[in-house]
């Protein structure tokens, strides 16, 4: 997708919302079960509800990977299913990966080949030959960890303010234009130190419901110049109800979370 | 495997050496696409040849991923296989992976339960939450990165020393007692400095072979007390020939590299 798609998308549907298909097969409603692929078919529902209502869609591999072959096919399924039928949603693999050259390589193959992502989150750890093969794929997008939700970021990101010396560093590398960076929801307080340096670059931010970021305090800290975040919700959405209402329920706090946003 | 067996192994089969598995269907022999499963025979055939000559198996996860399902079958037919035929054999997921507590804990379940790998390999920027998850099995262990063997460890470990910072802190983290850690094979001159402070850790080195790396300058770098460092090869011994004769080519760079380490 080209960002200034993604941006039109923003402005259109009047909405930075994500929706984080965190799909965890023992967490959804029962009566689903009785499907061949019950994650499949949760997400399908979802996404036919809500698509006018959101402007991506992230999906953390952990979720499928922790149920082997038959979960990264339902992974390969939820993404073609979305190419197909809403390729207007930037989509996101939240796969936290990065390794030598020839190995992010074989990576990148797998998201953005494979699977045609738009983009994925990299853990930025092993430098700028980890992160490259990734920005080589044109209209496609690298989603650097910077400073996550979770409390472990003050071991190592907010140490000697490695998150700045990420944002530093990254933004004068080769193809830095298709960097966008993951910054907390719980995290607001270092905004406009991120934004000083990255003024224009999309920011990923994860956090806000179950993590227990607020989405005014969020937008309030972002968004001063541009449209250019993006803001995940998972759990909060998709397990708001366990039951057969559970798609009126992702709706309800869907509606919810766009009043909050205003846009 | 407890850490008291794999130091036995190495004591009884007088090497150090692990086999990594970073199987690419377009580089092993064109006769072995006759197999339902090519990616899967060819890791077999080394295996069964080469498991008496070796300690570990590393499996690279980024080269099965990019083929999608298809790859995830050849993996989990590979670690079953290693498994169920040569159990002294210690097993690492090379999958880089971390993420949120309640995310880490989902790949946790796909590698430790679902795959029943010994070991996984981490990234520490996320912080001690990120690991901890792993760090809940018994007889499991995390093999944290600390310095990378490609030239992009430069670029954020090298810098403020961050990758002392992650020795130092991971160590005194609960059940650090199962962390192991990443030095690359290119970077020796740190070693001495890596082992002040985990004396005891078993290292996992990467880098030999195609990265440049020495195996007697690691070697003498990294083990004057004990016996604890795991030295991976992988594309200088699985792809030594692309003929018929891979498997004798793939043993006798073993022995070559088991002389050099001469135990």
């Amino acid at each position: 997708m080209k960002l200034s798609q993604l941006i039109n998308n923003i402005k259109q549907k009047k909405t930075y919302l994500c929706l984080g298909l965190d799909t965890d097969i023992d967490k959804i409603p029962k009566h689903l079960l009785k499907y061949n692929d019950p994650v499949y078919e949760f997400n399908k529902s979802l996404l036919n509800r809500l698509h006018s209502k959101i402007i991506a869609v992230k999906i953390n591999t952990a979720f499928y990977e922790s149920r082997g072959t038959k979960g990264w096919s339902s992974l390969e399924k939820t993404i073609n299913y979305i190419n197909s039928n809403h390729p207007e949603l930037f989509t996101i693999a939240d796969a936290k990966r990065a390794d030598i050259g020839n190995t992010s390589n074989m990576y990148a193959k797998a998201f953005f080949k494979k699977m045609n992502f738009d983009s994925i989150t990299i853990s930025p750890y092993m430098g700028e030959d980890s992160v490259n093969e990734f920005l080589k794929y044109k209209n496609k997008y690298v989603i650097l960890l910077a400073l996550t939700s979770n409390k472990g970021a003050k071991d190592f990101q907010l140490e000697n303010n490695l998150f700045l010396d990420v944002l530093n560093k990254s933004k004068k590398w080769r193809n830095s234009n298709k960097l966008m960076y993951v910054v907390g929801a719980t995290k607001t307080t270092h905004y406009k130190k991120i934004r000083s340096i990255v003024p224009n670059s999309f920011l990923l931010i994860p956090g806000v419901g179950s993590q227990g970021g607020e989405i005014r305090d969020v937008i309030n800290h972002s968004t001063s110049t541009s449209n250019n975040i993006i803001i995940n919700i998972s759990r909060a959405i998709i397990y708001s109800s366990s039951g057969a209402d559970y798609i009126d329920k992702a709706e309800e706090v869907v509606d919810k979370y766009n009043k909050q946003i205003n846009l």
